[in-house]
């Protein structure tokens, strides 16, 4: 099959209709973004690279860093870190806090923002150093040195009051361990490293390598846990529009309210996508229908 | 009738029976107190005064201030005040975050936590040293020099993650125009007065006196927003209880998680009750029994 | 004090400003009615009578009725009733499921359609002819024959698919012991009752009057059970609007979709107020300003 | 892969552990069944079969027929059935009314009650014998004459009130064409299917192979529609434990309330597994348990 003529052609077609969504207002340096960026990433295990426009412009991956904070905390505590998050899909919007009321301070999932903070939690308890081993790890796999970005960083902590509401709720509960400030501190920078396409295709390949980064051969996660792992961002990746990715797409991943979506086939390929306009779920619309198409194109999806 | 013989035989039956309910734990302060204390202090307007127990012994009256709260921002603001905060019973517990968020950051009445934040963030806006205005406020209401308790607002100001859950998602909302930690003082100051039975009955007879305080003949409030102050403590006074403590009692009234509760019968009297002990829904136990009993006794429901 | 002149005075300040608010669309037959009727009917208990416009042209009361139904229910199992059904206000649409789910099948109070049809449930279970008791109830309340609208009986019947939910979910939870369809039948034909505001305001006067009937002297509810009764009208009576009722007009009342209001002060008078025209929680529009208009201008609010 | 000695001993460990969870009571044939049948039957495409335990014993697969109900509507009406029923998990229990109240009756998902309900009036729309064309389909598929059981049925349609809820609701919101009556019965008959375990396993072969029934070679679903289908199981199969099995199995799969549940590996197997104990999720207990061990040995997992 040649993929790079089906990237061209979806890359052709989707910059041939107009360019609708809206760039997420409430974080005042996403909005500032070109919204006609588009770019695709498409790497094999084998190697094999297949690259269509701003593939190599970096971008705010936002909430996909949740997937390499959440790798780490589960190498770091195993199971032990369902007693405080779930794994089921919420079927709310990402910050709600409703559910987390319900459910008396257990968040749905770790890629939730409430459950994102509780992971933030569980690195600072089991790192000395959590914020620069966070980047570290992202750096290894990625193969490459990745940043904060200190202006995305501090446009967060000063609007990010819906946040600051999630973590105080957790605290009542008694599921934040540190204090309050400290763990927001972790959580807004984790959202607010910046990575091109090309640099998560690559970063997320240790995922589709059955744990075992490619880079440099370590085994990061055993191959159960990263199975488990993939299997969680085919229930949780997309907030509550999970069901349509899942549905219309077919592959396990993770999107970010900076434009970007990561999927990946197991034992397969990783794909990534940026353009930064989002439908009114949150998610990428551009990118969404990039990768429905790539997957009814190629047929690679796993179902 | 024999209001005197009224309240003692009220207080020797309750008495008789087991002290059941709980201490509220969440706030140390008030997990402190001695559980048997009960005292009742029922003051018409004439000036006949008729009590029982420890009606002279100072206690937390926590959210009853959220009255006096209101009076103030409501005679500062005018109707301006419904722009922010509604006029429904919750249907809730006090502290949730669920509702709030359902309704877009408007509380449903300034009763319930959020909306004696917003309450809180008016008085701010309005006054030059809005705890000092505050206290004065009910010392004048009281014909009596009434504090904050420096203890019982350092312990809720230390467990208070909740109360900042609802003060954060508040100004996620647009709902605060001043600065979280700078609301969640005053509100936590708020809680934290003291005052005995018979000081509450007394501070409350401008209320019961078509907005004239009776002790030195100010007219604080319009009849007009006297009378529907009396009536949005009738729906909103004692949050998910309201619609039990109408049926049962049939009077206006506010309660606090320090036990107290205060009820009035327009233009005829006070009557404020103490027994620290709570239902489930976080109203005192013996204080609503004891309530119950005074107006189907009496026949002095407004109903 | 005028009344008549203040009732002139209502009317012609209402009549002169545009007729705002919508017909129920969902009952055909209520949709037909000329939008404009408005008449106003107020009663003391010392027999003097005031009126305006439409005051004697009979319209569907419809859930007017729960109240004599639920007098009935409450007369026949006394506080037993309160195993089946709550008192508290529901803050929720009238018709909701969702608050019956999470409270398990036992409604919030008897004024919501959940509650109305276990009120129907029990008088099928203590009757004999319970459709015909109830309608002599209220003809004797009346001092009037009054009669089941047959069409509208019938169009509610072939249209209340949410009330067929609302009754299966209460035989689902075992909180009916009647069959559905019959329990049903019950519930819309107590819903098709016609009554014009000179006969509801008379028919009311039995619970300004401690509950004995002024037309023939007959104690038709305990005292208490009066009250009661009038506290659950203040609590309950204006679905999730109760507060804004309270709030704003100060008597306890119920409404009905088909635009009547009756209202009540205990011990002096009844009034009641039809229009046809309903706000968006249900309630008459002009009605509910009327009764505004009344108290401001009369001061003859129970608070 | 030694796929008989991995049976074997999943049976093995299984079976001497003590049987937990509860037979579904509230459909009283189903509460009649021997709890302790446990039966596996796994199927490859290549036509090679692994059995163990009561893997030929009939049981009343309930729920697990909505897949092939959902097969039929989408196969007549194509995408069109998306505007009537959702893609996303409910994250709510299997007959829960609020979710549909809250999305004015449009059911999450066609694997849920009131979706299924919804496919049912489908069905109904578009066959001319709607129940006979149905076990017709079933039959085809499994390549044997499969019937409807008459006592289920009239069990569960005497206390189906939950499942007669929910028709009424989607009636209101306009969401079912036909009688609620005739949707329920049919609703209640593709409830009431007996299948064994090796007669599951080989019916739902045609989703394992691109929509092609291999037992006659006829295309049922199009590779797109199997795929979405397979999908919509992934996210959708197991009500609010749809996230755990997706976790701890990794296949797309389907549960009933007869203690069944078939999943898939796409291009491989089928695996179908009884066990009559539920979890509280309402899902096999010992079958969940079977599953995640199988893919856990077999790494068998699509993740």
């Amino acid at each position: 099959m040649n993929y790079q003529e089906i990237l061209n052609e979806i890359y052709r077609q989707i910059k041939s209709r107009p360019n609708e969504g809206e760039l997420p207002g409430y974080i005042p340096e996403l909005a500032l973004v070109n919204p006609d960026k588009f770019g695709i990433s498409l790497q094999f295990l084998t190697g094999a690279t297949y690259e269509v426009g701003d593939a190599h412009e970096p971008f705010s991956i936002q909430s996909i860093a949740k997937v390499f904070a959440f790798s780490m905390a589960i190498s770091m505590v195993g199971k032990k870190i369902f007693e405080r998050v779930g794994v089921e899909p919420s079927g709310n919007a990402f910050n709600s806090l409703v559910q987390l009321e319900y459910e008396k301070g257990i968040p749905r999932n770790p890629f939730i923002n409430a459950g994102a903070i509780v992971v933030a939690d569980i690195l600072i308890s089991n790192a000395s150093n959590p914020a620069q081993e966070l980047i570290n790890f992202i750096s290894k796999v990625a193969n490459k040195k990745i940043q904060y970005n200190e202006n995305v960083f501090q446009s967060e902590k000063k609007t990010g009051f819906r946040n600051a509401a999630l973590a105080n709720l957790l605290k009542s509960y008694g599921n934040l361990e540190n204090e309050v400030d400290v763990v927001l501190d972790l959580y807004f920078r984790m959202c607010s490293i910046s990575m091109s396409c090309n640099e998560l295709a690559s970063a997320f390949k240790y995922l589709c390598n059955g744990g075992i980064n490619p880079h440099c051969n370590q085994q990061l996660l055993s191959l159960s846990q990263t199975k488990r792992l993939n299997a969680l961002m085919q229930s949780c990746g997309f907030y509550d529009e999970a069901g349509q990715f899942t549905y219309k797409v077919g592959l396990p991943g993770k999107s970010g309210v900076g434009g970007g979506i990561i999927a990946l086939y197991p034992g397969k390929f990783t794909i990534a996508v940026w353009s930064p306009k989002l439908n009114p779920k949150g998610n990428s619309l551009r990118g969404m229908k990039a990768l429905e198409q790539f997957t009814t194109d190629s047929q690679l999806s796993i179902f």
